[in-house]
């Protein structure tokens, strides 16, 4: 839990940067983004995606044990015992599936909406609801990145540079 | 969140209760059990199991998150968004597996394990580590008994009358 200080001055900049636009269609236009930092802001948790460039940003908010579980994903800590996701990641294993893609591609409400994708043993996709939370700690645990669409970085993201005034 | 007094009139007669067993080997002894209660106890998560006639009870202490997941399960109160265990139920249906056996299968420095049997499409059985948490949730889901290990139930089982003195 790190950071605190950074994420409550980059969101003090937000208020302005909400703007609606339409969801793409047709080609991948999604953009690539990992885990920055999960941190605590006044109480509540969140977690801070970058672009690869690292010039813009995209906090979630999410709940304390969801912040705890990526929290330990991220620094690398095995927790004592292996949580739900660890367990999600052993079925997938065990019945020769994989997590194949990671999307967050919906803002409505101020709530996140995303996808997980996955490929069976005989190679068949399958695309799956899921909360933000379940989909960053998938993320990190498969080494992929978080595609997040377009109109929900527009939406919601933040330019970096709001850190470093 | 209940019967909070209950568990711990029960938790204090539990005193000399404690014997080990050596498990058993073979054939399926296992006891059937299923979910009595989830209650708080001086700040402490106790999940409650009970045998089919009643007569014994097993508490499990549980983490708080893993508590509130159980107790909305027990209660069929959706929570606002699917939670992991949702998540898991589905992937294990978009694959076409199934959970069909879950265990408590051993106790050891008052940490219980357990076990998860799955069926893929194909009809293949695996069997997988998990926490007693993860297992119960996962039982409620499917309506399955949770089966409880002979040697684990005489080292941490109860007798329910003594919650009627």
């Amino acid at each position: 839990m790190r950071s605190a200080l950074a994420i409550a001055l980059l969101l003090s900049s937000m208020a302005g940067s909400s703007s609606a636009a339409a969801p793409p269609a047709g080609e991948d236009t999604t953009i690539s983004m990992s885990v920055r930092t999960v941190g605590l802001v006044q109480g509540s948790n969140v977690v801070l995606l970058e672009t690869a460039n690292g010039k813009t940003l995209l906090p979630i908010w999410i709940g304390s044990i969801e912040a705890q579980a990526i929290d330990q994903r991220l620094n690398h800590r095995k927790p004592p015992r292996p949580l739900t996701h660890d367990l999600l990641e052993t079925v997938l294993a065990t019945l020769g599936a994989r997590v194949e893609r990671i999307e967050i591609d919906d803002l409505r409400d101020n709530t996140f909406f995303g996808k997980l994708t996955l490929r069976d043993a005989r190679g068949v996709r399958s695309r799956i609801d899921a909360r933000p939370s379940d989909l960053i700690s998938l993320a990190i645990g498969a080494g992929l990145p978080i595609l997040v669409a377009p109109h929900v970085l527009e939406q919601a993201g933040v330019d970096a540079h709001t850190l470093q005034p």
